[in-house]
């Protein structure tokens, strides 16, 4: 296995892309100010309910505009009362008639979709609605869930690598989702021009405890042993959609059936806040029990913990590389989903650099793209976790 | 409109000034510190009353002096026990008898004057004392008031910007003094050889209600509509003397007559802490009512919950500057006395570089001396604010 | 008097010794981290009790190993659960049968004496336990008390200083043991080739209380005038051992029978954390009331409330270091001992250079050795400290 290319001399994320900057519950009539890529933004909601992101700094001396007001549609400065419209002209100056044309702040292409507000820190024309990651699950009405927004201090790549391996459930979240024979199982990963997914099926197994009682919610009788799936699926530069859920083991879940199953998915999306830190969004949905908020709830405060627990790792995992400068990261076959992850955002990145040769280095890391990676069960995990094969 | 001069790169402030170090009843027989340009001082009083500012760090081994204890008019360091006279001489070692004449930590020139003790961190063959800043007003028996300091998180020239334009007063202080008429009315910006001043006649208004009462608690009547006044001098390099008051309309005031009114000065003076955080010494005096401790204690708490609205104002704009090293400010009209009192400080301080060509660039940018700035009052002022001009 | 070396342009303290990283008692079947030298290092005991020290970052993902878990000798990573044994071997990787070889932190010789486990972060090859520094009072039979453990915000060398001199006492701790005989006193600096020694003795003086107090306990008559001794041994880089005591007048013990006196030993021994902080590890001990857990309290208590002293004054010393980079250290006579002790540490580090030249320059500034110095009681002194020599 070879060290993981070093992706920390890159920059350390694409600026064309469509990043998620807040939840829609978040945005209304008043300034919300995000760091987004280490790019101030102030956000907020036009009278009609369409989504404004401008730079968080007036014109004049730099104020965050987030200190100001809203006037309508614009925001006034909090400080000598400049004026901004949605576009980021400066419409109002105090004391004098004349507005210098060039007194403006960066005003971001915006886009509300699938629940979230996404903005796009590059370049403007290149925003292309039709890139904004797929996560309609959110808003689907065939869906039902909630999610929050986390605030992890780490870079964003290690939360994708952290969800790219379930593995580290066994160890992480012990008490609660990781059960042993997570660690068992085969899995493989497969990557395409533009994703990467790593499947993992528990076959006949016993359901863990909150599967079992969502199995037999829909079902209305005791559940029995289940096929398990964790199918997780990359789309760069920071989203991650995972299917989840049990089924009857023999109902044909495995071919292609999940019918007589428990179906949910976890969607997650990451926008790097600097270097060091991100926001982290993410929802629970299922496609069953779908007008149960006990059910909604339940998930979403228990998904919740369960990240705390991975908010905790993640953060002292930044600190020990902060601590260890000289230190690079080594990848086990588990790390497989999350080294195409990288490379994919590596190549991304690559392709907003002047210079040809690093696309041409990113290609080539990506050359075997359609290959797949088989990983058994090892009988040292086996013996270790005290499985019988 | 040109960008503002990059003040930034030339040294923060001069040092050969006088700067205020601490209000006269902070010092006493004790040991005082205070970082002063990044000086470390540790100020204390002699049995005669005379105020003393040493170097805050052992000749020996740097502990702050002011860990230390004072013997009387000298300070013993509270490690190994040196002892240091008034003029920063060592006289005394432990178990030694000779003294190192070389032993020894820096004196600053010191004065006590209108009710501060000023510091002089530059050139001590320089220090002149009747170069301390006027602020007679803080000690004429026909001026009564009072004061505090505040420590602001932000250079000490953004409250400089803030003082020498009082537009910000309706947008920072809408709920206290922000009366809407002050945006809408002309100023005028002058300067002399040495001073900068920004005038600003508010004729035939309500009076805000702080100065009503102000007015009828003078001449016993209720008070009808009034001429108001807000004279902003600076004076190099960090002290903004402001008269502020009201007059009947129609008694002269405008014409030079105030006798019929009520006077008011804000005395400010800054001195820079570090590069990003400064000590910031301020007053309230008035010319009549001069026994009512009742109107001084009004005043000066009024006067404090309204600057501490700047300070949030002033240090959220120095972490904006902070967070945005690349961009600079822009100057509006209201800008012209800030724009004078930055470019006085800048021939302050290009005048203690070795290179004469700075000395000569600030004079350039001062040449245009003696010229006027009218400014009007414009439309648009007007129709935002809901003011018939 | 020359300016101290500045010690600070080479590395700070030398990496082929052995430091204390922990009391005894702190290690056990649980996993504790610590720095040492900027080296970030996890403890523990195998079933055996026998210590382990390693580094403490996986050698995967970089997560501290003390966020895991032990396994019987080993530990395992909270991460992804990868087993490492106290050779710093993997002996367990998640969903793989091949342990790749070059898996492994760094595993830190170890060694467990006087109480402390000590730490060799250079050559391991070096790591010889006959080089533990000499602190057998604190587990000999035949002498009783305890310690504690110090966190201090300075460099180790400003510990030493400290300790090297206690002259301090007078000053830092007049409330306690500050007795001001100290400072009027002769004293004789010796070192040889691998220790500097300082030397106080007080004749013929009224013993502080604190030791008045523990003659009467010993002998169990009321104490008269007293003989007081200091005697402060360096052994590099890090460990003092001073002897304290004192015996009745005339019993002899300037000429060497101390028998007839009470004996103590406070053991110090300092590792660095960073170029900034250290850990100070310390005991008090006694050779006469052994069994008694009643002095052992009170000693151990005392101590720790005057430590507290020296840590304010210590972590005070160091923020005026970094206040004042421009600034060096003068010495004065009271310093001899502390300047031997710097020289003995500079040696350590220049031998650990590539470049001859510094061990030369550090031999030449320890070719006095042998030299004494002798430091007479001065009529400043007495006269300051209103005593009669």
């Amino acid at each position: 296995m070879q060290p993981a290319a070093d992706t920390f001399t890159l920059p350390d994320a694409p600026l064309n892309a469509w990043y998620a900057a807040a939840y829609d519950v978040e945005l209304g009539r008043r300034l919300l100010a995000r760091r987004i890529l280490d790019h101030n933004v102030v956000m907020y909601r036009r009278a009609d309910g369409e989504p404004v992101a401008l730079e968080n700094a007036c014109w004049h001396r730099l104020l965050p505009l987030s200190e100001g007001a809203l006037e309508g549609d614009n925001v006034a400065c909090g400080y000598h009362g400049l004026v901004f419209n949605p576009e980021g002209r400066c419409v109002f100056m105090p004391s004098q008639e004349t507005i210098n044309p060039a007194a403006r702040v960066r005003s971001y292409p915006v886009v509300e979709l699938h629940r979230f507000i996404w903005v796009w820190p590059g370049d403007p024309a290149l925003a292309d609605p039709a890139l904004v990651p797929d996560l309609h699950w959110n808003s689907d009405p065939a869906w039902a869930g909630d999610g929050k927004l986390i605030h992890v201090d780490c870079n964003y790549k290690l939360v994708i690598d952290n969800l790219m391996d379930l593995t580290h459930e066994t160890f992480v979240h012990s008490s609660s989702i990781g059960q042993r024979s997570i660690t068992e199982v085969p899995f493989e990963v497969t990557h395409g021009p533009n994703s990467a997914t790593v499947t993992r099926w528990m076959i006949d197994v016993e359901p863990p405890p909150v599967w079992r009682a969502q199995l037999e919610l829909k079902t209305g009788v005791p559940a029995g042993r289940v096929d398990r799936w964790q199918i997780i699926h990359f789309e760069p530069p920071s989203t991650v959609s995972i299917e989840v859920g049990v089924a009857p083991h023999g109902s044909g879940a495995p071919e292609g059936d999940r019918s007589a199953g428990v179906n949910g998915r976890v969607l997650n999306t990451m926008t790097p806040e600097t270097e060091r830190s991100c926001h982290y969004f993410w929802a629970f949905v299922r496609d069953y029990a779908l007008g149960d908020q006990r059910t909604t709830t339940l998930f979403r405060e228990s998904v919740a913990s369960i990240f705390a627990e991975d908010e905790h790792v993640l953060a002292a995992q930044q600190r020990a590389i902060d601590d260890h400068p000289d230190k690079q990261f080594y990848n086990l076959n588990i790390d497989g989903g999350a080294m195409w992850a990288r490379r994919l955002i590596d190549r991304m990145v690559a392709r907003e650099l002047p210079d040809e040769r690093y696309v041409r280095s990113a290609e080539q890391s990506l050359a075997a793209e359609g290959e797949r990676i088989n990983v058994e069960a090892t009988a040292a995990d086996a013996e270790r976790l005290g499985i019988k094969l």
